[in-house]
Order: structure tokens, then C-alpha cells, then sequence
């Protein structure tokens, strides 16, 4: 086992692994720029090295100073948490040169899996269901109709160029097809200068649905369900569940399976994150796997009585999976608290902590870094939180979550708890009937 | 369902009873000294009555003022907690006649439990295995004798008038029975003016192991397993564990099914906790049964999944149990936080509370009334916290209980947790080595 791991990242991620790391035994190396110097993954490892100021470039992304400090304090395994160099496949080789044991994925399955098309091809050999589409450029308008007719209506037209939903066309019967390819190759013609243009079937309704694997290397790979995470706003995931309300037993088998096939397929080893997106017709198309810890993954960990942080540093270190997959036993929800303001386009609030109170009891966990008087720096991610509620089923979780967000105090800055409040009461949400355009229609109610 | 119940207690079991009341959708009531103005059950409530000043017997326990604080709020049920008005038969009684359900025992049961001797014959009938004993005073040596053959050394002898271990004595074979019968009488005789002995078995190196039971208002009880609670201090409970350490699965099952037996036969309603004395050789004894909710209830709910606040609401508005019984699937441990200073003999240490960090984060939950500002009065029990940790294994949630221990920060006062973190490093407690008798020779390092 592992004598000392240097965390190689900030805020309740690196918090999250220096507690797995004392719970085994394990010292652990914090890093951290100037502007972290206060944060409680700093104050809480046995160690701790600056490696720079901000921005990210000039510390957190800075490989060499990571190394250096590794190298420094002894440090024989890196655990790069989420972001930063997680998923850097440079940085995983030079681990790997140094003797350091990168708890994440190898060079190799990053570049196979970190370029979408790279990845997209490598799933398709692999048996794993993707988004049916063109191959490349469409070439005429007669290919474009022989492949709509393949992949099935309703199809999304997309200009190769393109960007901002111009020279994009959904298209739901052959009658609407011509018009739409001459408009959206003017338009892209037009915003681009290029009217290439590829398909793809149209994802109904879509929601973003994840499967949570651990591949060892051993060539196992395991699954342990799924997160829904649909509730996004601008690609940002705000709260994540499990099990999904759309999830059918059938349908998590199949997305299981999927996973496990992709990750053994590329020999995956750690813990990693297969998304799909779902349509409403419960089909689920591949649309990238993070070869890393997710943001969301204690809800899993609640469900299944796992803690994925101790799976990952067991794996890295050459232990065996069991090999069965993991089943959800109760219902789990994630509020990202970050410092926004939900009333003001969600704009970041940095600033001083003037007071804190957790909210706790039955059923609720606090991931957080963040402390009464702490400030928090304007140069990172801002989120400072993740409240998670535990329960018997998913009703009593949102109302778990309701009361746990009535007792959490957080003042000096603007938090997106009033957020997560009010969607707790959304009928929509209540229901779960949401899909990945949820946010699109969402307004806070005036205070 | 109960509309509004009024929370008759203070503190962390106040808060504890309002979160699940506001889980289920259930409107609450806070009573409060004067001296808990500022206490968080008083503010997380959704309305709040005083109802004296200090002491209890002005408040708390002022059955009068507590009743007309529920009919002003047209509260419909009263929750006790534990302690104050939670086993008093004539509360239960006078709660019932001005048609508000009493969340707990009938008065009828309280009184069938709540006095030993009445509790141990009624138990006796039950079939629930009781301490064997002599039936009342000893007649003569002879008598002495005899009852000591029937129940099988090692016996102990106790003065009838007896306290503080005076007139009191352990007799291993019948050869030491003369001798030890001649001074324990001539002792009691000079120490209380009453000569008179009983007898009975002598539990070796005993374990206070408790098993929590549910029963519905139709007459069927269930068990949900044990908790060990055999570090004590001057017969105040300090942490507890469930699974015991001490546990088999067949122990398990006979204790579980003469506590079941047990409630069943006093056709017991609500949670309940029945306490057993097992020795040695794995032979348990009844010893008495609380009929409210116990301070370490957390541990049982994190093994099992259930709120057992919820289940006793539900089982008191007429919810019939399922019936099964419930084993754990995980390990859990609960510290008790007290503003006591465990390097002073434990002196109680109230006072202002000028800073709180709560740990946090996989396995770890948290119940307080308290807060960073918060003053602690000097009039009430100085637990202040129960901080519970669980994981997969014991040595998983000592190793959790290290962690979040060394993470929780309260300065101010004086805490007991220095007194927890030393316990999670003393070998016999790691082994699971420990009687009720641990800690006669507990010493708190130096610092």
C-alpha cells in the first residue's frame, strides 16, 4: 500500500481525499496556491507545499512544481482529484517516469478516451451504443436522405463549422429535409465560410444519464448504477440523483453492461464515468467517458455503501475487484452549493464567510473546505459545497434535502441555496420529469 | 397523521424530533426555558412556547405548562424525548386525557417497566432470562447456601439497605460462604442498622448490551439488533457500537427474540430499548427496558436504514410494523460530546462556544443544538454533541471516528474530545475488549 499521497488538487475534492487517505493509514501532501493558503485540504494533511500563485497555469496545472513536490516530501502516489491535471495524459506519463503512481487512468486510455471522436470510435468497436449519425461530412443531398433514412427521423443537421446552434436544423419527416439542408448550408455558408454539414438521430427529450464503473487491473471492470445529472444549466450540473426516476431495472442492466463493456474493453482501471445520453424511448447513446472521480460520485456512494476515494487508491495499488456490480439500496440527491447568485444570472459571489452553520442529523452529508471566516478566492471554480441527503426513497430524500437547506447558514456572500430550495418544490422536479433542457424554462421566484 | 406535535425536551433530541417532523410534513412545536432562548430546536421550530426558567422542575418538567403549551398551539401529539417527561406514567396519563397521543409508552406500561422489581417479575413471566437470585431477603445461612447451589457460583451477596459496594460481597465457591456471610451482615448491620442479605448470580466481566425494539399499536414487535454500550462512566454511557464486538449471530437471535418477546407481552407501543447484562460465557440477563427513544439510537438507524423518530410518529398514529427484524449491515459508532474536561475528572464546563467546525464528509453524521456563539447553560446535561460515524468494517469506523474527531473543532469550552480520540487508540478498546468495568482503570494521557 501506498506510504504517502500527494493530492494534486483544491477545495472538497482534495479535502475528500486526505480524509479516505487518514482513514487508511495513509499521509497524505496537500499543495495549494497562494490564494489557498486557508483551506481546510491545507490545514488538514500531514503536509502541505505551495506550488504558486494564481491562475491555475502558474500552480495547480503547473506539472512541474507538482512533481517537485512530490519528489520533495516522498510522496509515492498522486491523486489528481477532478479537473486540473486529471485527465491529462502528459501529466499521467510523467507520474509514471518519476516512479509516482498516478491514482487515474494511463496515458494511453486518457488519449483514447479524452478526444470525442478518438473515443466515439473506440466505443462503436467496442459494441457500445452511440449516437447513429453520418460518417463525416454528408456529400449530397441524396447521401443526406439515404442517411436519415438509415439513422431514422427525427434527425439534427449540423454544420461541421458550426457553433451556437447556427446552421443547425432538426428535422422530423423526409418532406422537411430539402428545405432544411439548402437553409442551414446558406446559414452556415454564411456565419462560416464552410456549409459541410453531418447528422445525427435527434435525442428526444434527452437526459443525461452516467454509469459509474472501477476496472482493476486485472482486466475486471464492475459497475455500480447510475447518477441522472439532467438537471444542468449551461453544461453545468447543479444537482445529480440516484437512482434516475426514469431508470427502468431493464434499462440499468443494459447501461451497466454497456459501461462494464467499455470500460473492459479498454482495460479501464480505477474509477470512471461512462455518460450517456437517454432518450425518451429509453434508448442510451455514448457521449463521453471521464477517466477520473466525478464531482457527484458520494450520491453512489451513499446507495451502495462504497467509498469510491478508498476503491480508487485499492485499485492503483493492485488490488482485485470482487467483480459484482452495485445495486442502488436507497435514494440519494446532490445540491451543488456554489457561490452564485441565483437571482442575479447565477453570477459569482467570491468573498468573506462571515458565518456558517452545517446542517446535519439523520440522512445528511456535508463535503466542504470551506469554514466561518474563510474567503473564498475569485480565481477558482466557485463551487464551496456538496449537500447530500440519504433516504428510503426519493421522496423523503427531497425532503430531507428541503430541511437540510433550511438549516444550512451561509453569510458574507450569495449561495445558491435558494436555488436548490425552490427547484425542491418544482413540480416538474418533484415528479421527475426533467431532462437535460430543465434549466432552459427555470426562473427563481421573485423573494 | 399527526398535523403539529410539540416537542417536549430540549437540545440535540429536540432538534433531532423536528427534523423528522419536517421531513414528514408535520408542523412542530419547541418549548424552551429561558435559559434555551437561543438554542437551535427553539429556531428550526415552526413555532416556539416558553415555559419557565430553570431548573426543570419550572419547566421541562412542569407538566401543566407543557399540556397548555400544546392547547394554545392545538398541537395534537407530544413528543418526550428522553429524559424529563419521557417515562413518567402520570405525563402519559394526562397528555391521553386532554386527547393529545403521547408519542411513547402508555402510563400503564411506563409503570410496569419503569419500577425494577414489578419490570423483572413481569419479564420473569415472560420468559425474558432475569438475573437468578434469591426471592427476597436470605432466611438464615442455610437458605444462603442453598440459593447459592440452585443458582451456581460465582454469587454475589448484597445488603438489602446496601450502597457504595458496603455489606456487599463476590463468593466463588461454598467454601468462601461462611466467611463472607458473617462480615457482609456484621458490616451492613454497622453501616445501615439492617442486617438483611439477598443473593444473586454474579455476572462475570459484564457487557451492558442493549436491543432496540419497535412495537405497533396491534401488538407485534420487531427488533432492529443491539447496541454495546459497556464504556460507561459511573454508569453514564460514553460511546457505543453496534454490531457489539462481543456479538454472534446466535446471541444475536436469542437476545433479539427475548426482547421481542419482551415487548410483546406488555403489548408494547413505540421504540423501546430492553438492556441486557451478558457475561462472560455469552449468558444475558435482562436488566431493564426503557420505554422512549435512547440517546445512541443514531447508531442503530445508520446500519439499518430507518428513522426511528419517523417510526415511532408512525407507529403512534396507528401504522402497523412490518414485523421483520432488522440486522446490521454496517458498523457504527457513536461519541457522545460532552462540555466536560476529560483532563479535570470530568468537571462539567459550560460555557461560550467562540468556535465551531463540524467535521464532514463519507460516513460521518453530526447531531448538535449548538453553535459557533452559542452559550451553554450551566443548568442541563453537558452533552452538547453526538458525533457517529459508520463504514464497512469496525475498524473502518474507528479509523472515521479518529478522523472526525481530530477534524472537529470547539473552542471555548472544555469538550470530551480529546477523551474519544485517545479511546479510539487504546488497545483494548480496538480489540473490542471491554466490560462496563473499562473504565475503573481508564487514564487520560498527558498532554
Amino acid at each position: 500500500m501506498f506510504k504517502k499521497i500527494l493530492i494534486a488538487n483544491r477545495g472538497e475534492i482534495a479535502l475528500r481525499v486526505i480524509r479516505t487517505c487518514k482513514e487508511m493509514g495513509i499521509k497524505t501532501v496537500a499543495v495549494y496556491s497562494t490564494a489557498d493558503a486557508d483551506s481546510l485540504h491545507v490545514r488538514f494533511a500531514d503536509e502541505a507545499v505551495c506550488i504558486g500563485p494564481p491562475p491555475s497555469n502558474l500552480s495547480y496545472l503547473k506539472m512541474s512544481n507538482i512533481i517537485a513536490a512530490a519528489e520533495i516530501t516522498n510522496a509515492d502516489a498522486i491523486h489528481p482529484g477532478y479537473g486540473f491535471l486529471s485527465e491529462n495524459a502528459k501529466f499521467s506519463k510523467i507520474c509514471e517516469e518519476h516512479g509516482i503512481k498516478f491514482i487515474g487512468a494511463s496515458a494511453e486510455m486518457i488519449e483514447k478516451m479524452g478526444d470525442k471522436a478518438t473515443a466515439k470510435a473506440t466505443m462503436e468497436a467496442a459494441g457500445v451504443p452511440c449516437v447513429p449519425g453520418s460518417k463525416g461530412i454528408l456529400e449530397s443531398f441524396e447521401d443526406a436522405k439515404k442517411v436519415a433514412k438509415k439513422i431514422g427521423y427525427p434527425v439534427m443537421m449540423k454544420a461541421t463549422a458550426g457553433g451556437g446552434g447556427k446552421g443547425m436544423r432538426a428535422i422530423w419527416k423526409e418532406e422537411e429535409l430539402l428545405k432544411a439542408w439548402e437553409s442551414a448550408r446558406q446559414e452556415a455558408a454564411a456565419a462560416f465560410g464552410n456549409d459541410g454539414m453531418y447528422m445525427e438521430k435527434l435525442i428526444e427529450e434527452p437526459r443525461h444519464i452516467e454509469i459509474q464503473v472501477v476496472g482493476d487491473s486485472f482486466g475486471k471492470a464492475c459497475h455500480l448504477s447510475e447518477r441522472d445529472c439532467s438537471v444542468q444549466r449551461r453544461h453545468q450540473k447543479l444537482t445529480e440523483e440516484t437512482p434516475s426516476p426514469f431508470m427502468t431495472p431493464e434499462l440499468r442492466d443494459a447501461m451497466g453492461e454497456a459501461a462494464v463493456k467499455a470500460a473492459e474493453y479498454i482495460k479501464y482501471e480505477g474509477a470512471g464515468t461512462v455518460e450517456f445520453l437517454v432518450d425518451k424511448h429509453r434508448n442510451f447513446y455514448f457521449m463521453e467517458m471521464n477517466t477520473r472521480i466525478q464531482v457527484e460520485h458520494p450520491i453512489t456512494e451513499q446507495v451502495v455503501d462504497y467509498d469510491l476515494i478508498r476503491e480508487q487508491i485499492l485499485v492503483a495499488a493492485g488490488v482485485p475487484i470482487s467483480g459484482k456490480n452495485y445495486y442502488p439500496q436507497l435514494h440519494s440527491i446532490e445540491c451543488r452549493i456554489n457561490a452564485e447568485d441565483p437571482y442575479n444570472d447565477f453570477r459569482p459571489s467570491p468573498g468573506k464567510i462571515t458565518v456558517l452553520h452545517a446542517p446535519g442529523g439523520h440522512g445528511v452529508r456535508l463535503d466542504t473546505h470551506v469554514y466561518a471566516g474563510y474567503t473564498i478566492p475569485p480565481n477558482y471554480d466557485s463551487m464551496i459545497a456538496k449537500l447530500i441527503t440519504t433516504a428510503q426513497t426519493r421522496e423523503e430524500a427531497i425532503n430531507k434535502m428541503k430541511r437540510a437547506l433550511d438549516e444550512f447558514v451561509i453569510e458574507g456572500i450569495k449561495t445558491t441555496i435558494p436555488f436548490h430550495r425552490q427547484l425542491m418544490d418544482e413540480p416538474d422536479y418533484v415528479a421527475g420529469n426533467y431532462t437535460t433542457k430543465f434549466m432552459e424554462s427555470f426562473k427563481m421566484n421573485e423573494v
